[in-house]
């Protein structure tokens, strides 16, 4: 573990989780799980708990509303609420790219998730379609058919064989590592359009009513395009700058890969 | 050695193995050496005794029949025959691409033949060729002439040299890491169609006869191609997930911003 | 933090620095950030402090007028004025091109930054546009309102967001790595043509202006033109001899290579 | 450094060398060097002193002419003559590609420099015309001016500014870097056919003779062809296995590498 590459900041004091369960949604396919998670941190009016940044998120920082500089990061919030399980949940502004990253930050992960007891955990993502779904379906799958059959509900399909490949990045590295901690983990995909600047905003609310039925959320869901619609303009604004910028530094990084071969080759 | 990137589980009590010959089959060329080993363990009933993940394997997990999530693995299994010598038996879903990861892997596997005191190393492979061959040549080289003679038993052709460039990947470093432990290694390369999507169950079962003779395992010929038919639905599926899913279409848009990009820059 | 990888030599005996400003200036779009400082360097005789050296930095040797080898390095030399604050500057050859590599030199900068108690770190870049700007704007941002509305002085425009996409680089990354270690941070950016061959000596001229201004360096104006004609020549033949011999090549060699090969594995 | 990726081998005992020169000629441009020194080595009959394998080396093995597969290795060889200064050669099958290990690489060997005191080094590289030259001129350049003019000697010409890009990879770091060392270095550069499968005997010829003169070698000039014929078979089919393993890597990395990049954007 390259521990010097991960910066893990806490705000505020430890709280103490009643049997949390965990819900991740970082960017990737349609921003399904981002934008789902965004939306859960407002409306449920989380707070915020750990601040993670990292040597390996792009080396960059956003421009934002207030002409102020902010780095690439991921935050973890938390809701307590009486009678209910508490909830742990991650968004962020990147999810790291490469094979090590991705396995060394789904395992500090799980160090959070164990820290406060947690024994389940839900990662978000979506299906990228050739084209924009009418009415997104929802897919889950697991590490155990315990935790599917009880999240399924009548809800979702639980038979993804076929239907996706690997379930790439963090979302998928979750269920995988969850496994061997014993702690129980499920995954929500929704179908979306799998371009890249498409927000998967009719996906995302799919999710959020299977999540909302499961948990008890009783979030309004006449507030949910709304409310979306503000997250859309950030969202988007971030990931075209990131897209730009990824573009530019998969280019410089090919440039110097194909250089580096071809030296070699010569 | 980037320990933290490695983690070996071991199963069940370690067994006494008596002088054990170690063969190694991964994905690759054709996958001839993937589905030689995997027909091994399961027809001979091998015993699990380690799984290997890695932070270097795919950042991603499989999705199986039973809907449930997998990361991808190495597994070594075990074989105790009376009157004879065991086998140690390594296949699996991928195999370290990168260089470092490759040479670690090699190295941490031959620390496991050493534990059990092996002093033979058998690796596996293929041999791409332009056309789907009839019937497919066995080659073999290896890390001293004594074992090459030994096991090459008239079923072989031991001129490697000028057939195929350098053997890349676990099946060549195996042999040239070995040599510096003292430990005698063969290779085993049956030509193959070197089409990314094609399974090469011809020089599979080739390769399984030069074993069957030469180690006397008493295969079951007949069975073979049943067998493999089940293992081939399955293998195909995962290769499939791993390379089809995000590769092609990635590859494709990128081929075309580059077109554009790489214009201007270069 | 791969302390090995970066060599940091100083030059001399530490200083006594009041107060400094720290002013970054490294190769990037249009060069416009390097030809800013290299030139506030020669022009203000500033004196070296440090070289720092990287195994990040490219595996290659400059052949420099005198016929002998350099090294790619980046300096920082300082600059003490009685009655005024002290400054400290840093430009160089090249930049870190990955990310992790971006990190920690922007760390271990500012751990330089910290050892002499600055508090202000001003970073310069260029604004790539699609043609050659007539006269060149120069905005800024920054990780506080504070030090934008100090710096901003009716000459530069503040509003960034929408204008670039993120800042990419040490420019970025030091106002938002500063950020955290309570040291104000702002970014002069000025409009420049985004070719890889085009010096943007006219925004580098306009970035001057402001940072005359606003610290009275009283830069002779005249002068610029002139100096930065030398600097032009020695700039430009590193950043072809960095940018073109191999890369030109190999990107074309490759290319081809690709066209087929993608083909065949797609 | 990352120790654990660099394996280095004595081969007997350790030698009192004579105030040594060392001499490096990797693969590189038209394998100029790597020719040049391995007939040094052949020539002068010198002794092994070192093997260094690599886990940055490609991660595959070559299958030699007796059918035994050989690790990629690079080696370092004495030369011990009554009266003379002696000789330390390093040749070998690979260079290292990335940065990071051209750097760790060319530190390890001036390591092995420093050890027999040795206060010189020449390295030997070609530089790639569109075109066969009919005569190669030989260029140098160096890390002191000392150096140059006491190894110039009227053979070669000292003006390389302008006429290359920075040198790439070992024959260049090594200068960089020892001169912080404070072992002056000269690089012996001649003109060659810049294609990947030509083999620079002319030009390592050109500098066999400037070696000859400058150290009193008392090569057989008359022997060159000869020697050099049989080296070629030997180094091209290398290069080959080399030149198509480094494609297929270069090809899986890319993928890789691109797969990333556009998972991220996507």
């Amino acid at each position: 573990m390259r521990d010097d590459c991960w910066k893990i900041t806490q705000f505020g004091k430890t709280p103490k989780l009643n049997n949390p369960i965990f819900i991740e949604g970082l960017p990737g396919i349609g921003n399904v799980g981002k934008v789902a998670v965004d939306f859960l941190i407002d409306e449920l009016k989380a707070k915020k708990l750990y601040e993670i940044t990292s040597y390996t998120f792009p080396h960059s920082v956003f421009v934002n509303e207030d002409n102020l500089v902010e780095l690439p990061i991921v935050e973890i919030f938390y809701k307590q609420s009486s009678g209910k399980r508490d909830l742990l949940l991650l968004g962020g502004d990147v999810q790291p790219v490469d094979e090590i990253s991705s396995y060394e930050f789904s395992d500090k992960v799980l160090d959070i998730v164990e820290k406060f007891s947690g024994k389940e955990v839900i990662t978000l993502g979506g299906i990228g379609l050739a084209e924009i779904p009418k009415k997104p379906k929802v897919y889950c799958t697991g590490n155990t058919k315990k935790i599917i059959s009880k999240y399924k509900n009548g809800l979702v399909n639980d038979n993804l064989y076929g239907v996706v490949g690997p379930i790439v990045g963090v979302s998928g590295l979750l269920l995988g590592l969850a496994s061997r901690r014993k702690i129980e983990a499920v995954s929500f995909l929704a179908e979306t359009y799998g371009h890249p600047m498409y927000l998967g905003i009719k996906g995302a609310k799919e999710i959020l009513k299977v999540l909302d039925k499961n948990l008890g959320l009783k979030l309004d869901i006449n507030k949910l395009d709304r409310e979306i619609k503000d997250i859309e303009g950030e969202i988007l604004k971030k990931t075209e700058q990131l897209s730009e910028v990824t573009k530019q530094a998969a280019l410089k990084r090919l440039q110097k890969k194909l250089g580096k071969e071809l030296d070699y080759i010569g």
